[in-house]
């Protein structure tokens, strides 16, 4: 699992100051979530092929999360993509971006698939048989989703010492690898445990942005690896974050407690603050471990 | 009169490489020309404060020319703008960019009035005491105009001294300023080019892009000090200008002879091409005072 932060500033964007985007690769996939304006430059920066961007991820309809999306689905028409492109996203989202294209007369060379969201519940999004993608239901300005990427479990493994000395037959791994107890060359029953290590734990991202401070959210996000949560304000400005329903790092950071993450990163500051070190300040104050995003960085 | 090159890149954004967007100054005057992604984010490198941009002419809807209006006019919002903005452009912007805010559920703090052309002549679309705009129709795959800016003749101006010593009382002043025969202290009449010089000569910009070779713009741009026009193309790739509708370099050198401009400025220049410079050299074969835009480049 690794995410590159094309983009983790709010409001405004400025020289090296990118309005809200993400890159995780995951199990093969490159999910892109959200798409603020300059998004296809940042991409392009991080080296990364339109090609293998298959799913876009929206979380509202603010344009620091969006304005870049009508430009990169008209750029991946214009490199001649026929590959499919799905994007999830609120009501709404497949109105505007169709009339777009059809403003600018585009025929469209790939097909353009639509999920819209409209749900205050948490929903499966996107599953194959690697990756399970869910809504995360935030509490913002307007309908706002978060998503929760997560690796499915895999098989077993085999413990090949172990199961040869016990005498199972090679045609039985498959059943073991599913879980199964078999039975041996010499007739007796082996318990699967005994042969078997469990399967690689599987991995948990978290994004969550934007969102007011919402305790609703830490069942879903719960114990995920990585969470990134906004925080747009530092506790001095707390009554601007309830207002404008965003969230302080403190708030971030009792999430990120609650809910047992292993890791808190942290973004989406407010352009007001110098100094970014205060918002680690404030959160390691409830939660230890925390990084801040920064345009450019991956974490893996 | 001073042009800042914002973007002069076609198609798709890349680093240091940005779509249209144009900053004229003319007579007190900040006109903004086109705005593609990354519009305000070069705006803000080239120190321009956004509280100075009233009128934003748009050439056309595709999206290396517009793609950055949603997030300036956002910005404009979120950074507490009151002063009403006016939009110019092709049927269709008014009702993307209402969307896009509907969706967003931004209520304006300003005034938004739109202009929405629809001509294919050119028509004058911005008229005060010192300056006039008209749309210039262009020949592209979907209607575009570009504009020409042009200041107003301004009053002749007083030879104090002539005047002086015709012996014409200051109270005449203003009937000399606006080209009349007055009469002096003694009784004759004075004729008015005895005592005044003529007004300061008034500036030109005619701004193209983009469109395929169209003699019919020559007599609107006719005498231009500036032209900026398009030059997406070299003459290897005519076929392929003529194709999608945008011009070459010699042929943007076409016009600008036949039209008798000052200066030409090339721009719009597809990505496939590593050396600018040759777009000079076809150019300069046709007409000699041309130069390249350069993104960030000031003119004046």
């Amino acid at each position: 699992m690794k995410l590159t932060i094309l983009g983790c500033h709010s409001a405004t964007p400025h020289e090296n100051k990118n309005p809200t985007a993400q890159l995780l690769e995951i199990k093969g996939h490159r999910f892109l979530i959200d798409c603020g304006e300059g998004t296809q430059v940042q991409l392009r920066k991080a080296k990364v092929s339109f090609v293998h961007i298959k799913h876009i991820f929206i979380s509202h309809l603010h344009g620091d999360h969006f304005y870049g999306l009508p430009g990169l689905v008209s750029s991946f028409r214009l490199l001649g993509r026929e590959a499919p492109l799905h994007i999830y996203g609120p009501k709404g989202i497949k109105e505007a971006l169709l009339l777009l294209l059809k403003l600018s007369k585009s025929n469209m060379n790939y097909p353009l698939h639509f999920h819209e969201l409209s749900s205050n519940q948490s929903e499966c999004v996107y599953e194959d048989e690697n990756v399970i993608v869910r809504t995360i239901p935030l509490k913002h300005r307007i309908y706002t989703n978060g998503f929760l990427f997560e690796e499915k479990i895999g098989l077993r493994r085999i413990d090949a010492d172990a199961a040869q000395a016990a005498g199972i037959d090679k045609s039985q791994y498959r059943l073991l690898q599913q879980g199964q107890d078999v039975e041996s060359n010499d007739g007796h029953i082996v318990e699967n445990t005994k042969v078997t290590f469990a399967p690689h734990p599987v991995k948990k991202y978290a994004y969550c942005s934007d969102t007011a401070y919402y305790p609703s959210i830490i069942d879903i996000i719960h114990k995920a690896d990585w969470l990134y949560h906004e925080a747009t304000f530092l506790n001095q400005h707390a009554a601007l974050a309830e207002q404008t329903k965003h969230s302080t790092a403190q708030q971030a950071a009792e999430i990120a407690k609650k809910a047992e993450v292993g890791l808190l990163i942290l973004g989406h500051y407010s352009s007001r603050y110098k100094d970014l070190g205060l918002f680690v300040d404030e959160a390691k104050a409830v939660f230890p471990n925390v990084i801040l995003a920064a345009d450019g960085a991956v974490i893996s």
